[in-house]
């Protein structure tokens, strides 16, 4: 005990990042995996899909950042509910940590609505806040033994539940899978599937002649009719009965899904809250980690389920 | 106890970003420092500076990250003593925590002696490499509650054992002191100082002329007369009896000692290991700070002193 009554500091603590590893065999090597989530609504469907992931809960860290706003205060709210069922309920079900963060600065835009937050001229501040909410988890909660980070928007609803284990299988820096959107098709009468992110792309001669004239702050979208890129969006290549383990190579990624190696991000791969190479956020990433040395790569047949509205 | 024998998770854990402050009165709230620190050579001098820090040792964190070479397991070993001694000695000296992290990745050049390590042939991945250092120790260190990061190299063997409330005292974002270095001037007989650190600049017409016609991966460098910059050095605005809070504003600055507040980092500012707007490390993340919105001030009148080899 110290003079003022608190308690010692704990001993010194070593970590050895160069024994640590990121394999394709995660599970035999003990690897740990942090997945982040920037949440500012909460869906139950989310939650449920987490925890039926079946990498061993006890190597699995979660956290999370919520907005100072009052969708964000119920959202926190409701994550709490259901982490504590969660971390009270069977042991071998419990994570192994759990963090909330609250956002030190406010969204530029209120609403959540969808068709609002995907207005061309709100994506740029969006984006940007997005960034720093990300870059404050990010760079919070990543420890010294994370292997890999697996990011995960809240409103994914549906993965395998084989996730990590078949991200991780590929053994690359960068993986992210195709994020489709179940919809009910009033033609067939039928739920049916349908793209939803278009941030995982590889350039075309037309994005970089674009993005070459642009001013220094301007930045390119990809998804806007306006803004036409001819970019190659993973999106669109996916083959329903194809091979999942089809792989190609990116050169911007989304995050609604996205699996790193710790050491991307250790190395100094964030998202770029400003115009990097006329990209942001994740697609900024992307091109970031690109500078550093690492790949980005995709899985046009493998799909994981973004909420539909 | 789980199914396997091992203990529970821990609870969740909350931090309200937004409630953590960073202000001219650190001590007086409570305000956690991460003291920051790569490391390839100990020398005692340092430690016993940074052991008589008048600033609560109870709410300074340390981080160390050292290279995987004999030299740096030389002083991952000398580290480790000193800290031994300072963790086991009166309470109140001790800090809150340490971490000592290896580094994944081998430095560029083995040699550590000055003249080599300064030829600029060497420069651009030498400190391409010290950015992945520092941007390894930052993610892995910045926690959901340290208010300040006070980057310190393993060099700097004399500092006001008041710096932390010094700097903090500015509420700057970023703030670094002018570092000197002690030398025995042969002409007069006596000890007297010398600038050490060139990389806390204001921008120039010519520096920026320069970095307009460079190719993508080309950097300046400061201080080197086969590349004159004429940019503004603050190593040459010392006034030996000048006020020491004069305060300037700087575009570029140098890691030897560094105070920021941690939502610069945070918010995504780290050390470009790429040329970034053709400044790398401590440079480059002046720069991006700025991308960020913030900007970098330095006290050309505060001196801190470089070990003299
Ligand atoms: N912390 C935080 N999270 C947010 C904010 N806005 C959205 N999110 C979350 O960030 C993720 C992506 O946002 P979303 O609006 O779904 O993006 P979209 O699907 O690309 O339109 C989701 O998990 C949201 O819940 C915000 O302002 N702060
Ligand atoms: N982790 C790590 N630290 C290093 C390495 N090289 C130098 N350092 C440390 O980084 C700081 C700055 O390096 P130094 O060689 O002193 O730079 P200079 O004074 O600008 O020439 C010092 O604290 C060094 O001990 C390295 O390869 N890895
Ligand atoms: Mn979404
Ligand atoms: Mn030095």
């Amino acid at each position: 005990l110290r003079k003022d009554g608190r308690v010692a500091p704990p001993p010194v603590e070593h970590y050895a990042l160069n024994k640590l590893t990121s394999t394709s065999n995660p599970i035999a090597n003990d690897e740990r995996v942090l997945i982040l989530t920037p949440l500012a609504r909460f869906y139950q469907e989310y939650w449920d899909n987490l925890a039926k992931l079946n990498y061993p809960h006890e190597l699995i860290s979660l956290g999370f950042i919520t907005p100072k706003t009052r969708e964000g205060d119920a959202a926190t709210a409701a994550l709490q509910s259901a982490i504590a069922a969660t971390q009270s309920g069977p042991i071998d079900n419990r994570f192994a940590s759990v963090t909330i963060l609250r956002q030190d600065f406010d969204p530029p835009i209120v609403s959540q609505n969808e068709k609002e937050r995907h207005k061309i001229s709100n994506q740029k501040v969006r984006r940007e806040s997005m960034s720093r909410a990300r870059n404050s988890l990010l760079f919070t909660t990543l420890g010294p033994s994370t292997s890999w980070v697996l990011w995960l928007d809240a409103d994914i609803v549906e993965t395998p539940s084989t996730l990590i284990q078949d991200l991780a299988r590929h053994d690359r820096p960068i993986l992210v899978p195709n994020c489709y959107q179940r919809f009910y098709d009033p033609n067939s009468k039928k739920m049916s599937v349908r793209p939803y992110d278009f941030n995982s792309w590889q350039d075309s001669e037309t994005s970089l002649e674009l993005a070459s004239k642009m001013d220094p702050d301007e930045i390119l979208l990809e998804g806007y009719e306006e803004m036409p890129t001819f970019r190659t969006l993973m999106a669109h290549l996916n083959e329903p009965s194809g091979d999942p383990d089809t792989i190609m190579e990116l050169d911007g990624v989304g995050g609604t899904a996205l699996m790193v190696k710790a050491e991307v991000h250790r190395h100094g791969a964030m998202f770029p809250a400003f115009a990097f190479y006329h990209l942001v956020e994740t697609e900024g990433f992307a091109k970031m980690a690109r500078r550093l040395g690492y790949f980005c790569w995709g899985l046009p047949n493998y799909l994981v389920y973004h909420y539909n509205e």
